[in-house]
């Protein structure tokens, strides 16, 4: 029985739209229920692409439709707090896509209003339900690289300048959600150092470094000035350190049997010894779920159980506060920022 | 005739020693005429490999020798200035391992004095000697890559952690050299942030960002903790980018013909428009000549024609300055610290 | 008006089929005017994919329709001959799936008919319309890599095994049709070396080594069974040596400045002289336009112009010929299968 | 008490007696006691490098030496066998440069009357003591690759063309040694198809294949005129998948956890099935000593204790009748040689 399927309502048929309508409709336990855009073109190519599901420019008759029980929000990133605070006052789940919000305070006050109204939060941060990550995530919860020590990622091309946006908006939250995914507990404060080019106004190269009160240190680079194409993560610990290359093509996740023993002794700081050592290198194999069919799928389960997605509505927060301080950082010429907790 | 040779004398002849002394001995137009060391077993060493070189610990006895026209100084950095300083009031010319100085002080100091004296010094850059930066530095003063944009460089490894110093000192010299050498005007400030391990006193880990009164920046990463080793350079222009791979066996240079075109418009900052290209990619063929083998061939031609060495007193003052600033950076967390001019 | 396109009907609508259809249909020069498959649901998918095609199991239906000019044919390779053969005898053009043929005779039979008849035969061989074939195609055409030396090339992976050919006529095929475009001359003689596993009935690795008259070799490692993907190609000439390695993404061909001088010596053979020299390496920016669209714009012109396609049945016609004596050498344990020519 | 230490004579001080000199000089268990030579230049260059050890043009002077236990013979190949044999004739254990012999009938000769004489031949086949065949040797042997199914290796680069030898003696003894230690019994019989180039009268080009009685394959490509340098060896079992990269610096071993699983059916040739499946990749730390002075210190533990070397006469033999056949095979363009057996 079609009603028994969870109904799922898509708003946003752009860029990214298509690709959550197709894996929402793929889904077992779902049904895709609505398409809503506001462009009669994008409009057309939906039913083409879904003829069972309805469409419309009325993102109000999405929220008035009762077999629609979650909101999938594909829009520009200025239209998501509007439209998800809408669909939570409409009793309804939301997945967004990320960036969660543009502003920190208008992520907070929608993981406030969702938790008042028992409504479920999910931010579209894919790399999460990627093979690789989920491995990381796994060596990292089994403490298998011991302490943490680093992380250093490097996110780079020669790719399209964006007028509106700078490098760091476009870039850094695939990296910076797996940051939070993997390690958790939340950085102190960001400098953000850039550079931009003629009278470019936004930032098209960009380093970020993120403290931790603990002595771990995050550092970032991302460019859409690079001559080649990188996308490499270490993640390192006191035991093992892991390299996650996302353009090899079979062994994307490298895990190095290298670390150091620090040897400290309580008397004298000029006693400390550094022990490293080398050893086996194990590329494990990897799921080739596609990602964001695997999200998909665990959004539709979190609906059904009441679960906690993977990235919520805090996960999405956490990430866009450090954003907001890493621009103002930026501003400052990488100046020390804050970054809010909570 | 041999007086008709340039008579080289060694002081310091432990890790690096034997190299600058074979080097030189090996040199047409040199002649090795002594070595100093303190250490009688090192002295032994220093006889069984150079039986037509004086030995001796009296460093004195160099200075005092007419046949010995310039000082080779290969010992640790702390004995530099003091070496460097008798030397240049001896009368001779001066051959200094990296850094130069302990301080920006003593490097001022000894450039002033071997100015005064007519003196020359070299600081041993040795990588300005290789094929792959003599190839870069032609690029770049051809305006081959254009408008320079940045400088990024990696050196990272597994390495052997120092006690005495931290690896911004060990590692950052390498890198300063080579863009002081295809940069030139001095950068106006830098932030450094590091990491320490346990009670390890040192960082071990660090990154540099340096930025120049035109907006060009440059960036560090230096590690002795990671797993696999990297040593990589990218320099960008606005009409090309070369990257340099020092682990690269046969194609340590290539030079992509990439790079964007701003087409800015005086009216309007809105109007800018950023164009990007792909091209072909050149991995030019390199001379393969010892580095160090010409580098001492070319100190020995300046010490006969008077000329000034690719790295004089002025450029190791340059590097000393900088990395005194990282310090002081690194101590205060990142700050932007200035860097002396001159 | 619609009537001056060049209509074609596509038959069999299985696993390349559908590539064929959407690219004929994409065409400006084309119209999609019919699709034939004895698959009722594949005959369903052809019809949702292209609404204003006519779909028939009825291949007769194709060949009686004034408004079909060529005939696309993606069926198993065991009925292309028949359906080509009607289809010239039509008068229609054909374009062909590789393997042209099952034999050489039948091969042959098309030629000649098509030549009798003024049709016209292009063969699949997609990777000719390639940018890096193109490239190569044509360097070797200026004579830029000097005399040909050697063809060498690895296409090896662990694959599916085929129950109902081996790995040269699943594999070779690709390689074949690029060494016959670029080299042009046909090889004389044919040993395959091969091997199978438990009572897999195929040999799932084999080595091709092709001789010329003139004393060019082209070897081929073809596997099923191979721990890593590599497709790696060398085209060796006296003055240039050129590595097309198709999984790299952005550096898919390199030309090395690098061959080999033989200055011989009429009066003796001892006198022989091989002087090699190395350079500039250079990867040249590729042409990005998807192959198989070019391939399908190219037959259109062709139909147009009555022009001899890159593969014509001629190339195809070389290829299976190859095969042919290969599949004999194999049979052989590695005999010298001679090759047919005309 | 030095008549305690086995006492070493090296004959032949050209271009790999030195090292051998040197590394039975460190060995503590050894003692070089001469060195001959016919060219005085070479040595007063042996005298000035081992000033304890007697130098002689005279070889009788060696045999007559009742300090000397053991002789090791770098000579050029065609004076191995009137070298050893008389070694061997004055009661002298042997250490031989590869390959062993010029002919197969020389290299019998010497295993008979080594026997015969209970003394030990060692050939010098270097490779398998390094520490990446060691640890295949191991996995071969625990049967952790499962039942092996080919040995693929290629070994080529722009080398220097030879006058007097082709490329498959100049670079197969390393390969072959290489298979005949991890696989064992011997192959039946080869191909072997070269190129020339000009009037050169070597073979600059060629390839290899060897078949087993078990349907085992081993297939080499040996090149001095390719534009790149590659040595990398696969060997594929039924469970496990190696490759043997010896140009990686930090993972020349890596083990994938790939293969097939072939199920027969006894009934009907027809019901093979042959899975595959993918896994880890394993690249294990490897031991960094030296492999030639690990094999000189084997040897001495080998003449102290009258044990068997890793590559005795025997094994030198396998590769000699090997590369014998190739010729053959060779001259014969590529006919089916026998190996002689034994």
């Amino acid at each position: 029985m079609l009603s028994d399927l969870f109904g799922i309502g898509v708003v946003g048929y752009g860029y990214w739209g298509p690709n959550l309508a197709r894996n929402f409709a793929a889904q077992p336990g779902g049904r895709l229920v609505a398409i809503c855009d506001r462009d009669p073109k994008r409009l057309a190519q939906a039913a083409l692409a879904h003829p069972s599901a309805e469409t419309t420019p009325d993102y109000e008759a999405l929220l008035r439709n009762p077999e629609i029980h979650a909101i999938a929000i594909a829009t520009p990133v200025s239209h998501h707090f509007a439209l998800a605070k809408a669909a939570l006052l409409a009793g309804k789940d939301v997945f967004v896509e990320k960036p969660f919000t543009q502003t920190s305070a208008q992520g907070q006050e929608l993981v406030t209003l969702a938790e008042r109204k028992g409504r479920i939060i999910a931010v579209d941060h894919t790399f999460l339900y990627t093979g690789a990550v989920r491995k990381i995530k796994e060596l990292v919860d089994a403490h298998a690289l011991g302490d943490l020590l680093y992380f250093d990622s490097v996110r780079i091309n020669l790719g399209l300048f964006q007028q509106d946006v700078d490098v760091v908006y476009d870039l850094a939250p695939h990296d910076l959600s797996i940051l939070m995914h993997l390690v958790g507990n939340a950085p102190v404060c960001v400098r953000a150092m850039g550079a931009r080019y003629g009278n470019n106004p936004q930032d098209c190269l960009a380093y970020l470094h993120l403290e931790y009160a603990n002595g771990f240190v995050a550092h970032f680079h991302f460019s859409w000035l690079a001559p080649v194409k990188i996308r490499k993560t270490v993640i390192a610990g006191t035991d093992k350190m892991v390299v996650y290359d996302d353009l090899e093509q079979s062994e994307k996740v490298k895990i190095y049997d290298k670390g150091i023993t620090i040897k400290s002794d309580a008397d004298s700081v000029a006693k400390v010894k550094v022990d490293y050592r080398t050893g086996d290198m194990l590329a494990p194999k990897l799921e080739h779920r596609e990602a964001l069919a695997a999200e998909a799928a665990h959004f539709l389960q979190c609906v059904r159980d009441r679960e906690t997605p993977l990235a919520d509505g805090r996960a999405g927060l956490a990430v866009v506060r450090i954003i907001e301080a890493a621009e103002k950082s930026l501003r400052e010429g990488g100046s020390r920022a804050q970054i809010a907790q909570g």
